[in-house]
């Protein structure tokens, strides 16, 4: 997607260990307006798809998943990360291990907001290498709802999440796919046809 | 707002200790659409507020904001629960004692993202004892930016952060005061005349 690109290249910093600072526009100071275009671009991908509920984690997918959810016109849910004292059986738990806080969360999404009645649009800013996609596609599993899509903003195309999710058969649509970036500054986006 | 005071009766559950639960439309689920007509209230109710920022903290209050942001066409910025590891001299940083946790929360902002030229409207789900909001108002202070306005979604009046916050002269615009609830289910409203 063009201007998701364009405002990567503009305002994006590339760190050392491939981090992408995007702190300036997606996961600190939101721009909600960008979030309304992306969710546009979702909306037109998965055009067809019975959605009728977006799925997300906290804590940066929240705010792209609440735009995504007023244009699909259906509920968001984001499956928190729960201290011990939550971890009933009113809740479908699974673990993500974070690489960048070196650490394994439990996370929880309440039963009585997911079911098998549903069919879900998974949302998140990020994926590299998986975990936390993967979790969240536990959750849909254990609750019995039907996962018709997945919408990413930025996808590190270099770690192995992506192709992990494509192998599945899930529709995985990234709207910005980096295949290589450096700390001067050269990012290259992976060429997408649609 | 008689919406939100609506869908709280219906949907809220009152737990022991004054707990209100509203995770089917405010904090685990979300309603979207509902947060859009909250939005547009606040935007009546700060009419001609030179508003160029919104301000909140994660959780919860990310996701009400982003939808004030596209109703106010600009920015959020998110203050973060920091791991140490953020804690440098690029942040503004506050604690927050956090009392459903027990635990006291260093919280941050960028100073890129914040400062003397903002003009910012606070917005947050809950007010109870007002300390999350105290430190939200150090954090602006400390920037050197103004504070337009607090909107927050459910005030629970019978704590004393509402207070604490009006006897400064903030414009607080809580679109729903609860002044006293019962494990019954019996919650009595506060009447606002606006």
């Amino acid at each position: 997607m063009k201007v998701l690109e364009d405002r990567i290249r503009k305002d994006g910093i590339v760190r050392a260990g491939n981090v992408l600072k995007v702190d300036s526009f997606l996961n600190h100071q939101l721009d909600a307006d960008l979030f309304e275009e992306m969710a546009m671009e979702w909306k037109r991908l998965f055009a067809g798809k019975p959605i009728n509920k977006i799925l997300t984690i906290e804590t940066s997918g929240i705010a792209i998943a609440v735009v995504v959810a007023r244009e699909f016109n259906v509920p968001v849910v984001f499956a928190k990360k729960a201290k011990s004292i939550n971890l009933d059986d009113d809740n479908y738990t699974t673990k993500i291990q974070s690489f960048t806080h070196n650490k394994v969360f439990d996370v929880i999404v309440s039963k009585k907001y997911l079911g098998p009645e549903d069919h879900v649009l998974i949302i998140d800013d990020f994926l590299a290498n998986g975990c936390a996609l993967m979790g969240l596609l536990d959750l849909v599993k254990d609750s019995g709802a039907t996962v018709e899509g997945i919408g990413i903003a930025i996808e590190k195309g270099f770690q192995r999440g992506g192709a992990l999710i494509r192998e599945k058969g899930y529709q995985l649509e990234s709207l910005a796919i980096i295949d290589a970036m450096s700390e001067d500054g050269t990012i290259v986006f992976r060429e997408q046809n649609r």
